[in-house]
């Protein structure tokens, strides 16, 4: 099938409001959250249902032209960036919330509704929808499926995955298929949960129920300063091994801190070396004890301020640096690359230490602020973008920081996915034979390798070309606009 | 390769004292829990590490043998009854815990570790294991991750998939990979969790690394006696829905109370039609408005009485009725048949209804014990299996059983897995389109077919002779043994 046939068929099946093919048009959908990379699709379509997206998929599939599916495009690894002149499914159409059970505590969504939508339309009703990613304002739970996304409060309530039980989703024959159920436990192989965080790369999903998470009775929102960021990483480590789990533990370093009070009043003291940002939940009664116990081991790790929250509007101010953190960096600098890792919490104090040195070896700055309860990292190599070749040495820089992560013990992603971004570092994480059965089931579950191609796995002959340093537009301020 | 070759091999592989081939010693591992199967092996190896594990993988390929892995033989659904002739490799020697990490609340541990002895081990410093199959006496942690096992607390702390951070398996290939990582994060496609309940078809498991979990600080164990199960049903129902989560919520039914009695004095009151057996735990302060709560909820559903236990002791006896339940059911009929379904908590009624007529048709009675929370059934299909045809009559029963499962809108498995004993109904289950995929995703991972044949999908060339009612010991007895 040529490209025009294609782009006929293809404004058959979804109508001809619904399908993109103007270049100018299309320069849009170039990239997403990850601008460094760009790949230019052929078409963009909207789908409007299921069966809209079969069509598309078996046109695709006949056509021999990948397909991408992209939500919000706020992904931070190049998943939802196109390989060049395939065509991308967006999702703004099915972005309707079909169903909410609250005996069963599950909802049935579209893939294209807003994860804060979902909170925003149950809160009322005493739940909510508990992944939390910083771009939750405008990303979709379609693509937090694709990413299997965290958040702050991830660190007690879990990832993505734990939250999804059942979907709907167009296989590489076109056949739409139900994964995983609409109660606690599916059988046979576990499909479901091997789909989500597959990042478009398997099928398209077009219906999801997830799990509805009830309120919390009470929220007890505390600030730790300390004069070293290593005294704040003992800290997290003794909390936890201590046997609490607070709802969200966060750490800001001093580049960040400094960041987050030149764009607003959050409150943070500008001579701090790292803030921690502590949320506990649950009844008063239980919490006292545990804002006891924390407040004890941050005293004894050399915290130089300690105070809770006495308000609603004062837990928002504390939380509001946070969540703005990242679009703060534009205030230090032109550009920044924010990248994603774990390491055990017992090694986060010495991997922050190594983060200063391949940062200086590069001659640049690395700010941190991140879930640091469950040890998932988010490193921010700031650069100038205007500077030739700087962006090519932030992109070195940022693989040095992911390696050192997997040195400490760690892994190369703690919630971004792999994408464009690290599928060369999965050599470091992983050995032959991994990546070798990872390929295999891939090509398993897709054989001509229509969804997607070019993520995750290295190898493969699609590429993305590294954005130039004459591109207008930083990687920092696309990122910043979806990481507020 | 022939026979005699491979059991040379094998001899040399696990040296001499650690292999069997007698006929009669080989019977007592010609099936599982699951008695009513069976497959006699050629060989039962007993490996001691990962490198003899691979070795006798190597071999098996090599002669085109099936290999079986198997823990503690306490699957309920055929998991670990090996293919006709093929080579079992059980767990026994390699029972250590390699290392307690109370820091980052993590144990590494072979695969033939006993559930429950990680726990007392790690009790007097503050922690557990938290997924609690009624067998965790016996059975093994290598064989929960096969068959992603619950239990009773599972309702609160989730099933064996997320107690596990990270595996060390055995490819078909021979290679030992290790998948996951000891962080709470992998990146790159989940293998971890696809390998988790793939009940021995995917690989071998050598190494586990689990997560501990924080002793709670307080428990409350509470009896609600009611008139009529349907109550009992729709009090767990509105529970939930309240927004409350607690620790384990068990129901069982009349039949049950009886058998139990029968046995011990468990304390449950004869003339009730169903128990409720609720547990919270955490702060004192925490449980007492979800007490209040429940016992409202309770009240309000015809409860004719209510009590918390006010001891240790009265607590254990509350709980050893319901963890002798399987094992009672031995004082009111010959056999049983223990099967393991879910529904949405909504249709626990309606279900339990269905159930009463199907096993009137066949002229049966089916007694149910189940953890309500999550809707996970365990009907129990009492039979006689002296009696010519009884088995295979308990067995459609069964069949028809979990049918009404699918049809109420649940699924064939909560947590015994699928093994030989559903995998006819996988096709009730799941289209066409998802067996085919689960199938394809398999052959990706064990192309020869090696791992487990036989299990999970339907079709295939392997066939489990069903035991004979001439045969002695029936499916109680064994099943009864393990499930004290």
């Amino acid at each position: 099938m040529d490209q025009a046939t294609l782009i006929a068929k293809l404004t058959g099946a979804v109508g001809a409001d619904y399908i993109h093919t103007d270049p100018v048009a299309l320069r849009a959908y170039n990239c997403d959250a990850l601008t460094i990379y760009k790949g230019q699709p052929s078409a963009v379509v909207l789908p409007a249902d299921t069966e809209q997206v079969q069509q598309v998929v078996r046109l695709c599939r006949e056509a021999g032209v990948p397909l991408i599916p992209r939500g919000a495009g706020t992904c931070l690894s190049g998943g939802a960036t196109p390989a060049p002149g395939g065509v991308l499914a967006v999702f703004v159409r099915m972005n309707q919330i079909l169903e909410i059970d609250y005996e069963n505590h599950l909802a049935r969504v579209q893939p294209g509704v807003v994860n804060l939508h979902l909170s925003r339309e149950t809160l009322p009703r005493g739940f909510h929808y508990a992944p939390d990613p910083s771009s939750q304002m405008a990303c979709t739970i379609g693509g937090n499926a694709a990413e299997n996304s965290g958040g702050a409060h991830c660190l007690k309530y879990g990832m993505t995955t734990n939250h999804i039980q059942g979907m709907t989703v167009v296989l590489a024959s076109g056949d739409a298929v139900r994964l995983g159920s609409d109660g606690d436990e599916a059988p046979g192989l576990d499909l479901r949960g091997f789909f989500i965080g597959s990042e478009g790369t398997f099928a398209v999903t077009t219906e999801l129920t997830v799990r509805l998470t009830p309120n919390p009775e009470g929220v007890r929102t505390m600030l730790a300063c300390f004069k070293e960021v290593g005294d704040a990483c003992r800290t997290v480590s003794e909390v936890i091994a201590a046997g609490a789990v607070p709802a969200a533990m966060e750490l800001m370093d001093r580049y960040t801190i400094e960041a987050v009070e030149k764009v607003m009043q959050a409150g943070y003291p500008k001579d701090a070396g790292a803030v921690l940002l502590i949320e506990l939940d649950g009844l008063p009664s239980s919490m006292r004890p545990l804002e006891a116990l924390i407040h004890g081991i941050c005293m004894r790790n050399a915290c130089a301020s300690f105070r809770a929250a006495q308000s609603e509007a004062e837990r928002d101010s504390l939380w509001m640096g946070r969540k703005r953190a990242f679009g703060a960096f534009g205030a230090i600098a032109p550009a920044y690359y924010c990248l994603d890792g774990t390491v055990p919490r017992s090694k986060l104090a010495v991997v922050l230490e190594e983060f200063d040195r391949i940062a200086a070896r590069y001659g640049l700055r690395i700010t941190n602020v991140f879930h640091a309860g469950d040890g998932s990292l988010h490193p921010n190599v700031l650069f100038d973008d205007r500077v030739p070749g700087e962006t090519a040495r932030a992109v070195e820089c940022g693989a040095e920081v992911l390696r050192a992560c997997i040195r400490a013990g760690g892994v190369l992603s703690g919630e971004h996915g792999i994408g464009i971004e690290k599928k060369r570092e999965m050599r470091d994480q992983f050995d032959a034979a991994t990546l070798g059965i990872m390929e295999r089931v891939r090509d398993a579950v897709d054989p001509e390798g229509i969804f997607n191609p070019g993520k995750i796995l290295p190898g493969g002959d699609v590429e993305f070309p590294l954005a130039g340093a004459s591109q207008p537009g930083g990687v920092a301020r696309m990122a910043a606009a979806f990481s507020k």
